[in-house]
């Protein structure tokens, strides 16, 4: 065992041919050693997708609806259908190999390999998480940030690859950037329309005269993994859950909100650029209780 | 000498730690080898910037205005500052180490480097060019698509990095599979206030009543290496040259019109969106004769 694992996939897509046909799904590779080509499409041109699973004990969450995911992604790049069994393989293979920590992550990656070969690259790397601790208790502060697009752009304009989890994420990390710039932990983008669409990695929940809303997914944003456990933690608990179109005066009457992801998981958020927002911490403690108890 | 050379940066930007304090300002690596970690930032965020530049027989072109332009697109990115006689020295060795040959490319890469490091990860990779000879003399159909954004967001909102030459060009690439979609060669961009803004790794120079004319660089786009001199060629030639806002109705007029970019230098423009274009073949092969004339 050890504290980072990497498995590096033999044949990511069904399709394309694999690197060694005599090999296994998969080869464990030392995490912290060169494995990729300077001239692979997912470096030169950010062109590939990604998944970040949360590890709990050693056990991948929502390991089918990032999946599901990950195979919606690569297809709206027009990448070759990643081979799910040998990912899942992968993946769980990778968590049973990680060092047994309570919070761990693994991240799932397919490019579209080394300009010219035609043959995409996969791999899955594995850590421990660094402590959420703050952001779920204390919170976070929240800046809205411009996103440049309309909220239909997905449906009029595909190839802007909007609601594709691509490792194209310079301008979210630019924005995360800017946040920090302005005195806040993440930033929320919105559309030039005036609808709020996600965190840089993260979706949005409000909590609304008791019921929770999350923007709809068909505006060109991730539909998030998190963001649909916490719906089925509030149907559970009885609380109605919606998917609306979201405006900023939204925002401003919401009860309380979130931003939720793997990883961090629900952070409480406790102002919205600059203004100070209720937080409810009774319920933030439950939706992570409920997150980091899942056995799927 | 080797048909691809690739020179690994000891330290990319002077203000970070160097690889190997004892080293040369870089190393020779095999170019089909594996130098890149997983976890390195410019893979798994496309963050970090590029240039490519023109090498004809063994001599970068125009490589002020490339160095000029990497530390303006990392500025934008907020990298450390390229350490930009390392990478001229880089830039100059890998062009000489290269076989002879007439037409070829260096590319320069500088990422954030591996995640939690603080070191950026840079290299210079070259190769000889695709022959380009079709593109050049009979031609290529393009069609306009939405880049989703007004032109003015360079101004508005920098965190979407219009502008900068980044690693995040995964929507170019989706654009240019949509373009070959449509039947044609590539896409032209067009902002969703009706401006034309470039194409997906050009940009647009049109001849209009016996001047030259390109979008104003300032909404957006890359300020091209080939568009300024293909300017200087005009100016040379006494053609008058001018940076305008371009609209579609301008683009109809036009008398005739290319797409410039290292590598393929002036490609004429025979179809846009399916209409037959004007080309001036005597101007075109004039001006890449004058491109890869270039001494500097």
């Amino acid at each position: 065992m050890t504290d980072t694992v990497l498995a590096v996939l033999n044949q990511p897509s069904r399709s394309a041919a694999p690197h060694d046909p005599e090999a296994d799904a998969f080869t464990w590779a030392k995490p912290l050693e060169e494995h990729i080509q300077v001239m692979d499409l997912g470096l030169t041109r950010g062109d590939g997708v990604f998944e970040t699973i949360t590890v709990i004990d050693g056990r991948p969450q929502a390991l089918e609806a990032h999946l599901g995911r990950f195979v919606r992604s690569a297809a709206k790049l027009d990448l070759p259908e990643p081979d799910i069994d040998a990912w899942r393989r992968a993946i769980e293979a990778v968590c049973a190999r990680l060092d047994p920590v309570r919070e761990a992550y693994a991240k799932t990656v397919l490019t579209r390999g080394v300009e010219g070969l035609g043959r995409p690259t996969g791999w899955v790397y594995a850590a421990p998480s660094a402590d959420q601790t703050r952001d779920r208790t204390e919170g976070i502060g929240v800046v809205t940030l411009d996103r440049g697009y309309r909220h239909d752009v997905e449906r009029t304009s595909p190839w802007l690859l909007q609601g594709a989890k691509t490792l194209s994420y310079a301008v979210n990390m630019a924005a995360l950037r800017e946040a920090v710039r302005r005195g806040a932990d993440d930033a929320l983008f919105v559309s030039t329309d005036g609808y709020v669409l996600e965190g840089t990695r993260a979706n949005l929940i409000m909590s609304v005269g008791g019921r929770f809303v999350t923007p709809r997914t068909d505006i060109g944003i991730l539909d998030g993994t998190t963001q649909a456990d916490v719906f089925r933690f509030a149907e559970q608990e009885g609380i109605e859950t919606a998917y609306e179109l979201v405006t900023l005066d939204d925002l401003r009457a919401a009860d309380a909100m979130w931003l939720v992801s793997s990883i961090r998981q629900a952070a409480p958020i406790h102002t919205v650029n600059g203004v100070r927002q209720e937080m409810d911490l009774g319920m933030t403690e439950r939706i992570n209780d409920f997150l980091l108890a899942r056995q799927d």
